[in-house]
């Protein structure tokens, strides 16, 4: 604690008309470049002026009592709205306003002002590929169901804990892939081969590997003291692995360093250049890469 | 598809020096404004000169081929890339630079002007828990155990195919919730009581509805056909359920017509005033709703 004493400290506020979850990704990625601790408190659907009103209200409380202007990002599309939170004392950072003028200006077509416009619903056809998506990355998780494997976009293979299912999960949610997982385990390596299930789908196989020491902490977690994390049994398992992937000319990446937001768009950028998508967005989609 | 034939068409670029996953939910939000259609292009991990020269020559190409400017959104923070990507003719919208200046300003301490630092990666602390979450979350999926329920932070109940697992599995990843489901059967509407493990987390629980019509739809999908998805055993086992959430006080929302984004939002907005926490941003961290 005592190291973070001269740190700057602020009170974040991300007020959006919508979840706020966009409003948040950027500030996390704006506020990332200053060695800065802060704060958050979200604010969202904020659609009315009687909600802005109030949002304003909470944000002006935090400045009277500390005397320091809080940081406000918001995504709010509604002039109105905007105005309102802009009365209250802050650095006031609005994430989407300053791009519209840039872009009207290019299309020659005037915004709509409307709230609410980029989140899909149940009724939409995209949303609904990606909830498929989900329902078979979940069916197909861990190796439990063969099934209809052929209808899988990705399937990622590698070691029990080398972050197969969240990667899988991700990649279901984010880009509403169908992602199937396969854990390698020592009868794989006995045989020294693949299952015949998985390599009549080798163009969709993806390898994830990981560090053993690494992984023998994650095991530990998990059974500790177990042969199953031993060091040794992960040194061998790893290795084992790789040279199962490298012989049957799978690719894979180590997911030791990185995020499953990392790991999943290197699949995915890795798998297949990325293709292009006509969308319409009055029917909101979306980021679907086509893997076929 | 005649009637989007005066629509204007533009192709989009999303340069990123990480996964771009924040510029694309920007790109959707901000032109979703407008009535365009449009193809995205993903160029992410674009972290050198030479990365960034390709990227330039991609996008300049497109301009040569169409004589269309193309809209590039970017995240980039090192302004020798920035710089790189802007010689493109495009109508470029930096979605990060605008901001590091009047926070520089505001905070008196300089960026760090460095790549990659938004994202966890598996020694984070806060990314441990969110991987337990999500461990967690697929153990508790669907009533299958109630082993450890009391860990949970929300659990989620509601008929079949109410939108639950996903809105879990979306809870979990997003904000770090550890979230049980369990769908309410015909077997609880005849005891008219929940069953007492849930009722001892009284507090957790969180109720989801779904309108009896698109209930019938979404089920006929899955089994077409059946008493399990006709309108009527819908309407009955909706009302049931939201008998017996009214019954037993357990707030709810009904899904019909919202996005698991924001589902999960107002489940979370809703359960608790939004608490603040405190975040040392050098230690890098997800949104966390304390809802103890």
């Amino acid at each position: 604690m005592t190291a973070q004493q001269d740190i700057p400290s602020r009170m974040v506020y991300i007020v959006s008309d919508g979840t706020g979850i966009t409003a948040e990704a950027l500030a996390r990625s704006i506020l990332s470049q200053f060695n800065l601790a802060y704060s958050r408190i979200y604010i969202p659907f904020v659609d009315t002026l009687k909600k802005a009103q109030t949002a304003r209200l909470q944000i002006q409380a935090e400045f009277d009592r500390t005397g320091i202007p809080p940081i406000v990002f918001s995504t709010l599309v509604i002039q109105e709205l905007v105005d309102e939170i802009h009365l209250a004392k802050a650095l006031h950072l609005d994430v989407i306003q300053p791009f519209i003028e840039p872009l009207k200006q290019e299309l020659g077509i005037a915004p709509k002002q409307e709230i609410g416009l980029s989140h899909q619903n149940m009724e939409n056809e995209e949303y609904k590929l990606r909830m498929e998506a989900i329902n078979f990355t979940l069916e197909h998780d861990d190796g439990i169901s063969e099934q209809n494997l052929q209808e899988a976009d990705v399937i990622l293979i590698g070691v029990s804990r080398s972050g197969k299912t969240p990667t899988s999960l991700y990649l279901a949610m984010q880009y509403g892939l169908k992602v199937a997982n396969y854990p390698l385990i020592p009868d794989d390596f006995d045989r020294k081969v693949l299952p015949a299930s998985l390599l009549a789908q080798k163009q969709k196989l993806f390898g994830l590997t990981i560090q053993p020491e690494r992984l023998s902490k994650v095991r530990n977690e998990r059974r500790p003291n177990s042969h199953y994390a031993s060091l040794g049994n992960c040194q061998y398992e790893v290795a084992e692995a790789e040279r199962l992937m490298l012989m049957n000319g799978v690719q894979f990446l180590s997911s030791t360093s990185k995020s499953i937001e990392e790991i999943s768009t290197a699949i995915v950028s890795r798998m297949r250049a990325y293709s292009t998508q006509s969308i319409n967005l009055s029917a909101d989609s979306i980021a679907h890469f086509n893997l076929k």
